[in-house]
């Protein structure tokens, strides 16, 4: 492709459904599928959990994957495109050279999981585009470091792309162009919900930030011992300054260094209303001398699944606009405009 | 250049800095040369008003600048790199062929005018990139429809990149990610100016939008006739349902038709303290079904010149990474991420 091209269309780029595939089939996968369902722009025709994996090139159905995950456990037992296998994501990518991007809806759990995962997307010969929704600073520098990697073999990786990371750190990015320095970012979050188990390995993350816990200890924890922690806090997690790449992000960006950045929120595992407004706040002095603060707020209605999967998808369909262009290498969301996915 | 390359380093594009050029020398463009002077990254080497240009590779001091100008009336008689010209811009364009982007920084009166500028430029034979803080949809339209030739010209042009549209137009499409589809744009200005004639023509395209006024009969005004107006409104500007941009680049975008977004405001002429704040809220429905709101608001005391010149600048600098890559072409600030200028 010559790198002459117009680029005035870049949200027309195909006619055809771009064709995706979703690792891990968690609370977030499962909302990922949702999200996907009614898109006209993309098909979703791949997915693995720990157990197996589904691949159809026609399209993959939420509702009955979501059904058979929860009945048996895995997809692999979706008929007639599961395959149970232990090796379930390296089977799939094997297998599935037509999907053009993946949104890896993993946890990461251990801290050192999606670059596990990116290298055998980089080992397999695979060239597409992958999005994650990481959060912690120390994993996204996991990603950094594979970085030439990535580029040599034709992947266009967009780390960090969630909610928080990803569309408030995007926010703040937007927000900095107003100001000739910045002071501060400041990100809360509230999050809600109404039952811990739909989101099992999310809570541990966050509870990995409480005093006192570590993502290994978290991760280590039986249901009951989730309950009975729960239980003590009246089910809310209040976390402040969590390591959380916004920071790096931000500060790979050019905004500000990163000791700038502070991330905190409150979870409230017992209710789906959101205990605050999530929102970013980015503090600068102006060109004038001016200190002000923008903000950007995410309506209370608006959920952790609907923030963080519809902006995955949004960077998935850029990812795929750049990967057309033969660019390829790592970014993070506080460097793309990701792009409304019809 | 290989398009195959990477694009991790976005931000690292050069240890030399892009030399930039502002055409127009009105409020906006010396507010544009005093954002650029702390700048690292970006040397402002070019500027053009109406009776001559100034050029030096060496970089231009905005305070001289901005003496002269104010003094006698433009930036021709600057001294040494001042011309003295009656068609500025293209003297400008054909001696300065060592900068690599342009902000126009031009009052678009008449409506055609900045599509005109475009025409130069591309008929001029220079290659790079110009950004815009255009406000009206059918001048947007206007450079749409030189797309095609823009990019077989090798310039990378970014319309629409000021504050409204532009940061809040993009602000937009970053809410939009969160929704399954959008039901509603609406963005509310306040601009709060402490003297109406530091900015006469964007004061005239304001008044242009009021009901009985258009752009002619707005640009054909003596500061008598302006002066008579604002003393009937005590100089207040109330708009409605103004024509803008920010509707065209996010039904290009892929957002939402149109005619869902809606833009007016407030302008206080008399006060620099904002009337209102102002905002952007996209409204919309979730893949869960639920209906919610995402809300961007500026800081009181950053002024419309921080809002319009940060991000133009900003759109610069992607642009200009754009433009090294070999994307050519026409993009609107709801396509592209602006990139932090250091």
């Amino acid at each position: 492709m010559s790198p002459e091209q117009v680029i005035g269309s870049i949200n027309g780029i195909n006619a055809k459904p771009m064709r995706v595939g979703v690792l891990g089939f968690g609370g977030l996968g499962q909302a990922a599928a949702r999200v996907l369902a009614p898109k006209q722009e993309m098909k979703w025709v791949a997915a693995a959990d720990q157990k197996g994996y589904a691949y159809d090139t026609q399209g993959l159905n939420a509702d009955a994957c979501i059904g058979i995950y929860r009945a048996q456990g895995s997809l692999g037992y979706f008929e007639p495109s599961g395959t149970l296998s232990n090796r379930s994501i390296q089977d799939l990518i094997e297998r599935a050279d037509g999907v053009e991007g993946y949104f890896l809806a993993l946890p990461n759990l251990p801290n050192t999981f999606m670059a596990t995962v990116a290298q055998q997307f980089i080992e397999s010969g695979w060239r597409g585009v992958l999005v994650d929704a990481l959060k912690r600073t120390s994993a996204v520098e996991q990603l950094l470091e594979l970085k030439d990697e990535l580029q040599k073999a034709g992947i266009t990786y967009l780390t960090g792309c969630g909610a928080t990371p990803g569309l408030l750190t995007a926010a703040a990015t937007l927000a900095a162009q107003s100001y000739a320095e910045i002071h501060s970012v400041k990100i809360t979050f509230g999050v809600g919900i109404a039952n811990w188990e739909a989101y099992r390995a999310t809570i541990r993350e966050d509870i990995a930030h409480l005093p006192g816990y570590n993502v290994e200890r978290a991760s280590a924890m039986s249901d009951a011992e989730v309950e009975a922690l729960l239980d003590q806090t009246q089910g809310i997690l209040a976390l402040e300054n969590m390591e959380h790449a916004d920071d790096v992000m931000l500060e790979l960006a050019g905004i500000c260094p990163r000791d700038r950045v502070t991330v905190g929120g409150i979870v409230d595992t017992r209710n789906p209303k959101k205990p605050i407004s999530t929102n970013v706040q980015v503090t600068g002095r102006t060109f004038e001398g001016k200190i002000s603060t923008h903000t950007f707020t995410l309506g209370d209605e608006t959920s952790m699944a609907a923030n963080v999967c519809g902006p995955a998808f949004g960077y998935l369909k850029a990812g795929i606009s750049l990967h057309r262009r033969g660019m390829y290498g790592l970014l993070t969301a506080a460097e793309v405009m990701p792009q409304f996915v019809r």
